[in-house]
């Protein structure tokens, strides 16, 4: 049978988005034992309230205040999607979990992906003036300040879980996991080793800079809630390829507007932005990556059909991902 | 009773020390139940030699390969002195802990030291072209790289404890205490406050720059080692307060030494290097808050007069802190 989603009501989390851009919104289908209709909005708007919420209290300003304004400015900017925090809440709540054990560390997967944005912005690197809509750390802090706030969200991140996951949600062994398994998304093993192919050029396949410095963090995130919630070890790796997989298709879809919208003078300036499918293969080729990607994802979630509609929030999450419009100045 | 160290043999590490420039070795005298003859030289060479070679061990180069070597040219530098990992060990043996179960935290002590020391040589920063008695991180391997390398020692060092640790030896809840400890040192509670103000400059007083800057790394070192080893809250503190010590008598004498060396030229060029006792104060009152920091750190061992000549390693390493003369060109 099939899940029927409301769409008039299809979450949208807090994009002013206007219509889909890959294809019109479709409705949801998923092996399953039950059918139901289910309106999502209200699960996603409350969630990244609480999760705004919860990043608030994480940072709050002490001396010296300016780097907690610094750390502030981009964890809290009003732009930020939330997509890794929403996607480890609803892995962990899939399984069981509860939302109040996921929050640490959906908090600090926020803050782990603001300090590694951050960096990424920086002009030695990504040279990015903007970032979610307003301009990016170094743009208002400075360059070394810019450096220092996210190498102080890195293991605020990790002192979060530890401090905050309430100790009778989660067994200890559990938690050594999630460290270990955000450490590894952000290393060498991942992310850092994404950003630094990309910025090295040469004849590294976009595939794989676009997997490591974007579907580490979709993979890691969904991973996390899992673990949290006690997944097993097969439930783990499925949702390592489905989180991978919309991390990716997040991404893509990213450039694919980026693409639509540029000028000639943008062209210009963004060959020295890095690798994405959109440029890399043009816009149309980008698009059907994006479908297969939605295909992909949906297809793991395809093994969770035991549990029964508790998996629809992360199946609504890859039409959210796929089908976003712009943002800002969306004519269409 | 006393302990008496046959100073012929005293420790010196891997630096070329020809004679101490605060005042001549002195014969260890500590509180103590028990007096020994005691070599310190075989257990301070044996650690180093373990540690160098589990930090070889810990970062294999793997694809791609740019961003393992530069992460290892910091962290295996010739010049490094280990002192994070050796405090770390030091204290775990205080309190009967196995050094096996200490490596992995003295490793990663060592990556999030070298990753914050390369962070800090970066042009924005202090613009420091050399460090270790050789060229720093970016002047070999550019600007991005270097924050890149940094990025991903950062979290290497968190799960480099998670996956090495022998479970049989550390219970799961005292390796979070200790990545929590790691993350409060490294994060905006200590070394990235510590930079922001050192940068800053304006009113910030020496000490606290001292004390966030380079007093943390040993406080967290000598308190990881007592966690691992299960010491109990009292201990820890003492341990807290030792090593905060240690941390800042290292680098009080490093900048005398310094101050000594340097030139008209390096005057000017030293100004904008950020504070620190010798050249906020002088050299002469530098080395008094040199001798101070000695005393008190050897006035918290005391109260560890129970565990006999454990002690003695911590203990020599204060004098082998402040005893250090010029590890390059010493003509005295």
């Amino acid at each position: 049978m099939a899940f029927s989603i409301v769409t008039s009501s299809s979450p949208r989390l807090n994009l002013g988005t206007r219509r889909p851009i890959l294809q019109p919104p479709i409705r949801c289908s998923v092996s399953s034992s039950v059918s139901t209709k289910f309106d999502l909005r209200p699960y996603w708007t409350t969630l990244i309230a609480e999760i705004n919420q919860k990043l608030d209290e994480a940072i709050p300003v002490q001396y010296p205040q300016q780097i907690y304004e610094a750390m502030r400015y981009s964890v809290l900017a009003k732009g930020a999607k939330r997509a890794p925090p929403v996607m480890c809440v609803a892995a962990c709540e899939l399984f069981g979990g509860d939302r109040l054990a996921a929050f640490p560390t959906a908090c600090a997967l926020e803050m782990v992906h603001a300090a590694s944005l951050i960096h990424d912005d920086l002009p030695c690197m990504d040279d990015d003036p903007s970032r979610r809509g307003q301009p990016s750390n170094h743009t208002i802090y400075g360059v070394d300040m810019a450096i220092l706030a996210g190498d102080a969200l890195f293991p605020l991140g990790f002192r979060h879980i530890v401090s905050h996951t309430p100790p009778d949600l989660v067994p200890e062994p559990r938690l050594l996991r999630v460290i270990a398994e955000i450490a590894r998304a952000v290393g060498s093993t991942g992310m850092a080793a994404g950003q630094f192919l990309d910025l090295e050029g040469g004849p590294n396949s976009v595939e794989f800079v676009q997997e490591k410095k974007y579907g580490e963090m979709g993979e890691c995130s969904a991973v996390c809630g899992g673990l949290l919630a006690g997944a097993g070890d097969d439930e783990i790796q499925r949702l390592r390829r489905y989180g991978r997989a919309v991390g990716v298709l997040y991404q893509v879809v990213d450039d694919v507007l980026e693409e639509k919208l540029k000028s000639e003078e943008r062209e210009e300036e963004d060959k020295k932005k890095g690798k994405s499918y959109a440029r890399v293969y043009g816009v149309e080729k980008a698009m059907e990556v994006a479908e297969e990607l939605r295909a992909k994802a949906k297809g793991e979630l395809d093994g969770f059909e035991k549990y029964g509609e508790k998996v629809l929030p992360l199946y609504s999450f890859v039409d959210y991902a796929a089908d976003r419009g712009f943002s800002v100045g969306d004519q269409a």
